[in-house]
C-alpha cells in the first residue's frame, strides 16, 4: 500500500509553505466521498436519509431515540457519553464514534466488523438495544403507511418496492456520506495559508509526524487509507492497541478488557486489533477510545504515546500535539 | 425449475411398483449430501463437529446447553418444546427445526434468512440468547486452551490457525451434513418394496400428491429442491403461509402473528413467506409450525389443508395422509 498522497501535485501547485514538506501522507479533505457503484448518492436519497436520521419514529412507535441521539451532529457527531444507552437504558457495546467524514472510512465500527455503511445501518436497525421495532418489517410497514415517507422513497428510488429495509439503509448511508467537515485550520494550512494554525500547532504537527503517530494516523481522516485505489470499501486498516501492554493505563482505563476484532472474528491473531479511528474533529468528540474512559484530549495523547510508542511526552509536547489536533476541527453543517 | 426427479431412471430400474407412477417429484433419500466447495467434509471434520455439537462448554464456561439440547438428535432432532429456551430461560425466536437431513435444504431458519449451515452456525454462536460466551473470541480461546480440541482442530484443518470461529462453524456444518435418516418405509417403498407401507399410507400418498400438498412439499426432504442443478445453496424455496388468511386457525394458533421472511428482510412482498419445511421424520418432530402451537400431526394436516388449499379433509383422509407422513420416518443414528 502506497502512502504517497494523490493530492501532492495539487498541494504543490497551490504554493505550499515549506513547513508542509515531509508530510506527504497528510491529506486535505476531498470535496466529496467516493460513492459505491450500487448506491450512488442523489439529492433525493440524501434528503430522505436526513429525514430518517433525525426521526425517532424510524426506531419504533414509541422510540425515544433517533440516529441523531447518539451520533449527534450538532455536537461533533457524538453524544459525549462514555457509552451510549439504548431504547430501554441498556448500554451499547462501545463508545459512539462520530459520523462526520465517516464516508472516508473503509470499514465501520471500532472493530471494523461491518464492511459498508449500508450493512452497518441494517445491523443497527436490527439491533434490539438500538431499535425498538418488533422487527425490521414493522419499520418498513410504518414507513409505507406514512404518505410523506412513501413519496420520499418513490422519489429517491424510482420504480416499484421503493420502501424497503435495504432502501432505508441506502438513504441513510447516502446521507452519512454527505457529512463532511471542510475548511478546518489544518486544511487551510495544508492548502497554503501559513497563518491558519498556531506555531504550537505547527510544532505539534512535526512531532505528530516524526514521533510515529502518523505511521497509523495518516490519510484523509488520519485513520489510514480512504476508499480509493489503495484500499476498497471493506478492506479495513487495523492496528494493535495497546501496542505495548503492561503500562499503568491498562488498569486505569481498562484498556486490556476489550479484545477488539478478536471479539468479532474469533481470530486469535486479531486480539487487540482495532480499526484506526478518525482524528478529524477529535477535539470535539470526547470522551476517547473504544470504551470512552479517557475524558480529555491531553490524557488521550499521553495514553497513546505510552501504549503505542512506548514514549512519555513532556507537557509542552502534549500541548503542541493537542494544538495540532485542535486544528483538525472543520465546519459542521449537515447538508 | 424442473420438478422432474433425477432419480426417476434409477427408481424405474428398481422394478418400481405401479402405484409410484405419477409421483415423479418424490425422491428417495440420497446416500450423501452435496458438499460445498469451500468446506468439503472429512472424517476428522465430522468427528470434531460431533464433539462440539454435544459439548455444552462450546456455548460458555457455565453453559447449560449444547447444540444437542434443542436439536436433540435422539428425539428427532428437536426438543419437543413449543419454542426452545436459551441460556438464561429466555425464549428463542421460533420453534426449533430438526437437523436430520438438514444438508438437503438450500437455506436455513424458518424464514430462510441464512444461506449456509456455516453462516447459520456462526449466527447461533454469536446469539446472546443461545450462547453464554462473552464473545465469540472467548469461545475460540477456550478451545485453543484445551489440548484435545487443539489436536482435533489441527487434524481437521491442517495448517496454521486451525482453531478459529470459522472452523468451528465448518466442523459443525460438516457434522450436520452427515445427519441422514435412510431406510424410511417410504424409501423402501419407492425403491420397490410394495409392502413397506400400509394401504392407508399408499392412499395418503396419492391424496398428498393429488390434492396439492406435493406442489410445495416435493423433492428429497418434501421441502422443495435440494442443492443441485435446479437450485444452489442459498437459493431458498419459499411459499405463502397462511395462503388463505382468515380461517379459524389464524386466531386459534396465532398463524398471522408472525410475518415470516418479511420480519427478516423488510420486503413487503415477503410477508407471510416461509421456507417450505422438511417433512421427513415429521411424525417424531412435534410440535408443528414455526410457532410450535399445533401439538398433533392430525391437526397439522387439517390446518395445512384449510390454510394452504382451502380444503377440509374427512377424518379418513386425514388418517391416510398421517399414515403416509408416518412412513417418512427413517433410521436416526448420528455418525
Amino acid at each position: 500500500m502506497s502512502r504517497i498522497s494523490p493530492f501532492l501535485p495539487l498541494t504543490l501547485g497551490l504554493c505550499l509553505p515549506l513547513s508542509v514538506w515531509g508530510f506527504e501522507h497528510f491529506q486535505p479533505l476531498p470535496k466529496a466521498v467516493q460513492q459505491p457503484a450500487d448506491n450512488p448518492a442523489s439529492t433525493e436519497k440524501i434528503s430522505l436519509g436526513k429525514k430518517l436520521f433525525f426521526d425517532p419514529a424510524l426506531l419504533g412507535t414509541n422510540s425515544t431515540l433517533s440516529c441523531n441521539s447518539c451520533h449527534k451532529l450538532s455536537t461533533g457527531g457524538v453524544d459525549g457519553k462514555t457509552v451510549s444507552r439504548g431504547q430501554h437504558g441498556q448500554y451499547t457495546y462501545r463508545s459512539t464514534p462520530t459520523l462526520w467524514n465517516i464516508g472516508f472510512q473503509t470499514v465501520l465500527y471500532w472493530d471494523g466488523r461491518s464492511r459498508s455503511l449500508e450493512e452497518q445501518t441494517l445491523d443497527h436497525l436490527r439491533d434490539p438495544v438500538i431499535s425498538d421495532n418488533a422487527h425490521i418489517g414493522a419499520m418498513v410497514q410504518r414507513l409505507m403507511d406514512a404518505e410523506d415517507y412513501r413519496q420520499a422513497f418513490e422519489a429517491a428510488f424510482p420504480g416499484e418496492d421503493a420502501v424497503s429495509a435495504d432502501n432505508v439503509a441506502r438513504a441513510l448511508a447516502s446521507f452519512e456520506r454527505s457529512l463532511l467537515t471542510p475548511d478546518s485550520p489544518f486544511d487551510q494550512y495544508i492548502r497554503g495559508d501559513e497563518n491558519a494554525i498556531s506555531a504550537s500547532a505547527r510544532r505539534g504537527m512535526v512531532l505528530f509526524n516524526d514521533s510515529g503517530c502518523a505511521s497509523c494516523h495518516f490519510g484523509v481522516n488520519f485513520a489510514g487509507p480512504a476508499p480509493g485505489p489503495a484500499m476498497g470499501p471493506g478492506d479495513g486498516f487495523y492496528e494493535l492497541f495497546p501496542n505495548h501492554l503492561g503500562s499503568r493505563y491498562d488498569e486505569q482505563y481498562g484498556l486490556a478488557d476489550d479484545l477488539g476484532r478478536f471479539e468479532a472474528t474469533g481470530n486469535l491473531r486479531e486480539k487487540y486489533m482495532w480499526r484506526v479511528p478518525i482524528l478529524r474533529n477529535i477535539a470535539v468528540t470526547a470522551p476517547y477510545f473504544h470504551n470512552g474512559r479517557v475524558k480529555t484530549l491531553d490524557e488521550a495523547v499521553r495514553v497513546m504515546a505510552k501504549t503505542q510508542l512506548g514514549k512519555e511526552f513532556s507537557d509542552g509536547e502534549v500541548q503542541d500535539i493537542v494544538a495540532f489536533l485542535n486544528s483538525l476541527t472543520g465546519r459542521m453543517a449537515p447538508p
